[in-house]
């Protein structure tokens, strides 16, 4: 298997299979793409990549990507700053802001504590949690992690800090998925949705 | 539907949304992706962008991609220089070629004949093809061009013009693919293996 290659081609080949759920086959496919595109389409295109990455930092307050010093969410004057959802990525903002229905703040730990991955609660943004915390009059929080193994012993691991402050702390509800299907329902889910069980 | 958006991150999700195949939630895991990476990776994913447009051109003689004038194949002493394997795309041979046993030239049409897109044989490089049968001492013209219903009229277009010319025009064979199971195949593609049949 030796194959014809032209080194800036293999190279942006290369590239594109880094990314992840890209495999070679695909790669090669998205590199004759970008080979066809117009001159200024695929400046535009690097230029977003260099983009994303010089103009986008991480809010001051919640960690939340942005391009400003103070995201627009920490910003707004209608959003309910006593209301603090706890999520472990950007883009789990961006899941819960589509919804639209919660006005409420954010706050972004970037990761969870992982013994395997050796990451200790100092190296995600709790302490940052904390002292907003103090500074700010907060009267919820809501822990939005990942219902992973992870996602919720940082979710526990958090809220046995909050509770000598005297702060209610949630957890976003476990059940069966709307439109889903009792029977496609893994059991731990379903013991978590009756568990949860709520009058009607 | 609203969302929280951050302008450089949203350009990029609509840069990679616009890339065949990819989706706007695949666009939106790869622009975080890119968000993540060391600062040298993203520039040199921006570079290779950027150079793939810049540095690749066609080869002056077959026409197929390559970063100098002449390509390696065509460069090549050991080749074949009097068998050409007419394809439609660049990317064709490079399939061709990861075979390996090919010892043969290329010539690539850069497409198809095509009247629902409107491209004629004029927009195609069949031209360039002629003039390279006249000028080198080729014995055999392979079509490799697509086995659909514009990669078959190409292939019977220019096979019509080269017959004047004293030059034996082959096809790729047509039949069931090596482990396919017959019941899987279509119809036509029986047909043609059939017809191709050959004596064991």
């Amino acid at each position: 298997m030796s194959g014809y290659k032209v080194a800036p081609f293999s190279n942006l080949v290369d590239k594109f299979e880094m990314l992840p759920g890209i495999g070679r086959k695909t790669a090669q496919r998205l590199a004759y793409f970008i080979l066809g595109l117009p001159k200024d389409k695929a400046r535009s295109f690097a230029d977003a990549i260099l983009d994303v990455q010089s103009k986008i930092k991480y809010c001051k307050i919640c960690k939340n990507i942005t391009d400003e010093e103070i995201c627009s969410i920490c910003k707004s004057e209608t959003r309910e700053k006593s209301i603090i959802c706890v999520v472990e990525e950007p883009k789990d903002v961006m899941f819960l802001e589509r919804i639209g229905s919660m006005e409420v703040s954010y706050h972004v730990l970037h990761g969870v504590i992982s013994q395997i991955n050796g990451i200790g609660p100092d190296q995600i943004y709790i302490k940052e949690l904390l002292s907003r915390i103090e500074k700010e009059n907060v009267k919820e929080v809501i822990m939005a992690t990942n219902p992973t193994v992870e996602g919720e012993a940082t979710a526990m691991y958090i809220s046995k800090l909050l509770k000598p402050m005297n702060i209610k702390v949630t957890r976003l509800a476990y059940g069966i998925p709307v439109g889903g299907e009792l029977e496609y329902a893994d059991e731990i889910t379903l013991q978590r949705s009756l568990e949860g069980r709520s009058e009607i």
